[in-house]
């Protein structure tokens, strides 16, 4: 067996301390797999003398990552310090030495990798980045190599598990956003400040990577709509429960007539789905090609070991490639850089779906029509209605599913909605995603 | 871009037939991911003549395979024929021509890849055979790249599309085991002869190449222990339901102490897992790694484009790595060649699990006390029991589902129990299997 490659690990974190435990317990079945040892020579942290639940007596630890990235016992570097600044510096000088490199850092990714996939490009070297979308579920790979004969209609996925554990824990227990998010954070598994997650823009980073690999376009962060969940209310998961459907946060990157479809947002959907069904902090993706059909990728999304697992194995692939001609690997974003071309992303209102619509009206007769009317009238059906009894001194709320409708129409239906003089406040939409076949 | 790669393709059957549709109508999509055209230039057929569901007027169709696989014209040889006649020899021609193949081939490779993956590497050309698992599922590529840093614990499939949709259609409409097998006939979902499906031989050979990647063994089809659905009965599924269980053909290997079980057998699932909502002809994997935790694949398992996807997919790969050092190719059973070793395949007596247990008896004070009494002596605890109401001049059936117990210890609490005069003919057992975390 050939001698170890010696990998450098740019930050000891949750999940870095879980590749170096991964890779010390199951040294000897993965140099097998990879015909070589894999050892960690060095790493960076910014406290280097903190307690850590690995073993890190053969690591020399560095306070500078840039001291990590240029030692001469370094062959590879490994990334996950996350955010922009330095990993974007870091890896750029890593790249510049010919020293692959693999990384978590989704928002480095989505929002400056075309930048450094040229630059690897031009170096002749490798950036692996299976880690930085949902965790362990070997996704990137499935669609970029997996799925290379198809073309790639749609990608719908749970790919923050923040959001999906707190919309679980207020459906299973009729809690509200702000409740269970408390819980959520008391938990580890959502941020001091969950601003990036519960908003969406974590999901909008992967999102954003799934759909180039998927359709061959650049990375466009900037085009993702992006919608968190923050507005949901325990009613509205009742509601659609009583519809027969479950509130994720979906990804959704979907190829149509016009061009694409980028979108993260709160969505319904029918609860026979196994999507619907994939709950805590889990995620799932659907992809959809024109020649397999659906095929489906669950698993832990976030956790050390699990983002662990996938950064091995980018570290397996790297291992492999080494010295290989560049034309022989798999592309940075499944396409040839050279065939990667932007198509258009379609504003959000040309795009079609379903909605649910909830409406909280005056105990009025007349109401239920004038409602019915409106949405008649822009050729909208109703597809489900459930209307609850009022409570005492309450507002009567009515929910209805729609027929597919293009936004730009259902805005017009909402406008007029609100403007019934008997529509109170409350006031909620969301989208409903349908999959046929 | 460089010249098309040709591709000789043998058997023009449905899968066949999808490679050739599949290839032309995303020919720029696939061109664009794998750096070239891909076309196929030559095919065999026993009847050439006869009118297919695709355009074959680029191809030279021969009638005599092996013609294809010599022609000056073939870089690559796809092998869809099936079985081991005359594939074997005509992939060990190829092999000896230094042209790589890709084969949907699972009987094959489950009975004879030992062989001919040592042929492929004294000649330093590839075999790849995603398509033999799984139909559409990159499960191949998923466990053996995606799961790299794994000690895979244990995978667990439904990986026989006729199996479960004859289990599925059982389930929801209540009918017998022959007329759901029936049905399937006549929809093209089971064979005129079934018994590879229904009997769990094709489950058992994936169930073979799954194990092999996911624990580093050789193929080892003789060892695996397999048992198919014909015996199932409509109240089994029915007894299962009101336990809160569904009944589905599962392929299992699991790492234990002592070794690995390798098996193959209807088997009950909480119907609260994601396994038994997986219905039809749809195949879904759940692989456990001790990193990663569980993840999930769910697809198509047959039919001509799926499986035609996974076909392409391996070609893609295929085109990647020629010319490519065999050190730096994925190993054919994701061990490095001389890092598979073979591990004790544990007898069925050894295996633990829990159990159904279905048992008709006489209508008389006393008989459950008899039951539960031998598996009480036998430390087998009572998990759930129901007991349906005898209809006039019927006997009653009891249905339990016992703690986790060795098989042998098991087996002796069922002849116990057959041997009491109050138990009837109708006798039935069935592993449960627990997804603990």
């Amino acid at each position: 067996m050939s001698d170890p490659i010696r990998v450098g690990l740019l930050g000891l974190g949750t999940v870095g301390q879980g590749v170096v435990r991964v890779l010390q317990r199951n040294a000897e079945e993965i140099a097998r797999r990879a015909g070589r040892p894999i050892v960690i020579s060095r790493a960076s942290a910014r406290d280097p003398n903190k307690a850590r639940d690995c073993d890190l007596s053969q690591v020399a630890i560095e306070a500078d990552p840039m001291r990590v990235v240029t030692a001469d016992d370094v062959d590879l570097v490994v990334e996950l310090i996350g955010g922009e600044t330095p990993a974007f510096v870091l890896i750029g000088e890593a790249i510049r030495r010919g020293k692959p490199v693999v990384t978590a850092n989704k928002a480095l990714v989505a929002e400056r990798g075309n930048e450094l996939f040229e630059l690897a490009r031009g170096a002749g070297t490798m950036i692996a980045y299976e880690a930085a979308v949902a965790g362990g579920i070997p996704i990137i790979k499935s669609i970029r190599e997996g799925l290379a004969a198809n073309r790639v209609l749609s990608v719908v996925g749970i790919i923050n598990g923040t959001c999906n554990y707190i919309l679980t824990q207020m459906s299973l227990r009729g809690i509200d956003f702000g409740t269970a998010l408390t819980e959520a954070q008391q938990l580890g598994y959502a941020e001091a400040d969950p601003t990036f997650d519960v908003e969406g823009v974590d999901a909008a980073h992967k999102l954003t990577i799934l759909a180039s690999i998927a359709f061959g376009i650049p990375l466009a962060f900037e085009r993702v709509a992006c919608e968190g969940i923050a507005r949901i209310q325990s009613q509205d998961i009742e509601l659609a429960k009583a519809l027969g459907y479950r509130i994720k946060h979906l990804g959704v990157a979907k190829r149509g007539m016009d061009g694409v479809e980028l979108r993260v947002q709160p969505t319904l959907i029918a609860d026979d789905q196994l999507l619907a069904k994939v709950d805590g902090v889990l995620n799932a993706i659907v992809v959809h090609g024109d020649a397999v059909g659906r095929t489906g990728y669950y698993g832990r999304g976030a956790g050390g070991e699990a983002t662990a697992s996938a950064v091995i194995a980018d570290l397996v692939d790297a291992v492999r490639s080494l010295d290989t001609p560049p034309q022989h690997r798999v592309p940075y974003l499944a396409f040839q850089p050279d065939a990667i071309a932007p198509m258009e992303v379609l504003p959000l209102e040309k795009i079609e779906s379903a909605y649910y619509l909830r409406v909280c009206v005056a105990d009025e007769p007349g109401v239920l029509r004038s409602i019915t009317s409106i949405l008649a009238e822009l050729d909208i059906s109703v597809e489900a209605i459930i209307q609850k009894e009022p409570r005492a001194a309450e507002d009567a709320v009515v929910a209805i599913i729609t027929s597919v409708v293009q936004e730009a129409r259902f805005n017009e239906a909402c406008a007029r909605i609100e403007a019934l003089p008997s529509v109170r406040s409350g006031f909620s939409r969301l989208r409903v995603e349908h999959f046929d076949s």
